[in-house]
């Protein structure tokens, strides 16, 4: 069964509003294994409304069309799948009843223009809205099915989920059963991943009945297993040899799964252990600080971010000697080293990580090029100094940084 | 001239992603006047791919494709694009001297899968990715014009942006000229801006010739103003009106214009006044100096930021006194004002900002709910200390905070 999504409006094609409804209802016909073939959008205009209707019954199974069901003059979806499909508009008496009872409720006269809100194809079924006063209306054309739907997201959903969904999943008789896993991997490109996942997952084709997706989200890569099966113990199963086998090949480069990040992996292992943390951060302005205490519960173990930007608050703060700084610089091995010490002096925290770096765009020099950053973390016994180079521009620079230092301290903590 | 963006990738159609490209395109191809009449998604598969193509070809007139360029095996938009419109396949030198210099710098050797984006189609046009490895690709079929751009956002927006852009507006011989501007708001609801504005642009329409639009990204509105002339000094002039006339009605509440936002306005506006600045931060967690440390040029003013997450870090650098902490609480105005005491004392800055509250979703009372802040702002001579509840979660918590202390402190220094 292939199913399409086809949205309705001038405000998606003008790129005023973004497309938030096609995400959200391919998600959910594949959280129950059908396949969305198809997106696409056309605007409030009758000849491509009606071609592109066509070509979806041409081309799939079931379409979900959302948009053009309002009052005013240019929401005229129904009027044109009527003319689409040859179908006669006829006056629904429910839609009628639904509407009288909005506009009692609102104390306002019933609008002319709602009165059209009423109008369906001949043979279509309506499902009352609860929320609005478009309806949704279900057409079906010998096999295939059409619902439309209203274009405002919380409309859409409220029908889409109590009405629409109910009445798919009985018409599909599928037994096929879906299961997904998402896991997490830092510190390996795209290509890397497939090159060594490939001779399991050919061209991310079946491992017995699993697929393997890649989605690059700089400065980390998500890898996608998903199951179907008639027997959903065997696609658990499945699932569960596919992760095994990656994290096998893969190693540390797996920090999570789920809904699991870089902060929260951080915060949950440091909350295990019982361990505190504080941050010395120069180039990444306090970008560190902000991703851990996005975490509810970090106070639990963070316990300061000292954003020293200055050379005067390094040696205020984390009492860098004036002698690194003079003839090493702020950008220098020495320099996070004793923004470590300093840091682990002050804060009493069982660990620490300290950045000092160029993010540019001025700042650079042949010897200390922009994106030059060292990276200092561990403990007062353990101090580990890393020097990375990540050019490309300052965001880019504090997301890659603060993820290698989110990243490295749970290696160190894992390793220890 | 009618355009199209088609979007390849099984993301988008399973709906693990929200396309945001189309949304970009569209709104950067409108605002030069070319309407966009069509948005298309298939998967990453090979016959909707040609079949998109295709039809596209009939009914548009510019065709923008992204996705489907990287090196893995389930990319393959240009290899289905040559069969598509019958192209051999080349390699083009340029794109493998670019691979070479690519992986030259990030020290591995290059990676067989990635030779393949080198194979372009015969006769087309290839410009360089900055950030990437697949190159942006031009292929002009009679008088249709294809662009195949990569699905990575900050790729697709640096190649359309540097090279597509250009070579699109040199294409199009449009007399119509278009004029817009953006101003930015904060403080006032969508809903308050248009009832204020209505008088002067009844319902989003009309000025003379300027159409006035409202984009809410929380906690900011966007006003959009774009005026469509075939003389260009009048849409200037019309522009210019509409502008003054909003800024008269709104005030302060309009800080900056284009591209600025709250950081870069304050940043811009401390530089000019030869100023400096530091932060003492508890609930946002080090938020308000990652935002002021995005803006280049941003360590000229902000000197410090401290994230005394803990009360002994209040403590220790800001010297708020232990009864305060007791008595009062850590979130109090005391404490507050005693952030902001010590802050300026210990940093020595002109200005500072501290601010203490409860992000949640965990440390609410019924005294002292989740969502209560107060905020800390201005020099030694003149301190004021603010109280807001800004309840919904602890994302939306760090961002208004954040935008408050930016937008307050802002205020503070224009009227002083």
């Amino acid at each position: 069964m292939k199913a399409e999504i086809l949205t309705i409006g001038d405000e998606i094609l003008s790129g005023n509003i973004i497309n938030t409804n096609s995400a959200y209802l391919s998600d959910r016909l594949w959280s129950y294994g059908i396949e969305v073939a198809y997106h696409s959008s056309v605007r409030d205009e009758a000849r491509p409304i009606k071609e592109s209707l066509q070509l979806a019954r041409q081309r799939s199974d079931l379409v979900l069309v959302s948009g053009g069901l309002g009052p005013t003059a240019d929401d005229f979806t129904i009027e044109i799948a009527a003319q689409a499909f040859n179908k006669k508009l006829v006056q629904d008496k429910s839609v009628i009843q639904n509407l009288k009872k909005i506009f009692k409720k609102l104390k306002r006269p019933l609008a002319e223009n709602n009165l059209k809100q009423a109008l369906i194809p001949e043979g279509a079924k309506v499902y009352p809205n609860k929320i609005g006063t478009a309806p949704g209306i279900g057409l079906k054309l010998r096999k295939k099915y059409f619902y439309f739907l209203p274009g405002v997201p919380s409309e859409l959903k409220s029908l889409f989920e109590n009405e629409i969904l109910p009445e798919i999943l009985k018409n599909i008789s599928s037994k096929l059963c879906f299961k997904t896993k998402t896991l997490h991997c830092f510190g390996k490109a795209e290509s890397e991943l497939d090159r060594r996942l490939r001779p399991f997952f050919k061209n991310r084709m079946n491992l017995e009945d699993v697929r393997l997706g890649y989605r690059a989200h700089f400065p980390e890569t998500s890898l996608k297993l998903s199951a179907w099966n008639t027997d959903p113990e065997k696609a658990k199963k499945s699932l569960y040899t596919a992760e095994k086998l990656i994290k096998k090949e893969l190693g540390d480069a797996i920090y999570g799964s789920g809904k699991a990040n870089l902060e929260t992996v951080l915060i949950k292992l440091l909350r295990k252990n019982k361990k505190t943390i504080a941050l010395a951060e120069s180039c990444t302005g306090g970008f560190i600080s902000h991703r851990m205490t996005n975490v509810p519960g970090s106070s639990e173990v963070l316990k300061q971010a000292l954003v020293t930007y200055s050379n005067e608050a390094k040696r205020q703060y984390l009492k860098v000697s004036t002698s690194t700084l003079k003839n090493k610089g702020a950008v220098s091995e020495s320099c996070a080293r004793e923004m470590l010490c300093g840091l682990l002096e002050t804060a009493q925290t069982n660990y620490g990580i300290a950045v000092t770096g160029i993010a540019g765009p001025g700042g650079g020099t042949t010897e200390k090029p922009v994106g030059l950053v060292y990276l200092a973390f561990g403990s007062k016994k353990d101090m580990i100094v890393k020097r990375y180079h990540i050019p490309g521009g300052r965001d880019r620079f504090k997301l890659m940084v603060s993820s290698l230092a989110l990243d490295q301290l749970r290696r160190f903590i894992k390793a220890s």
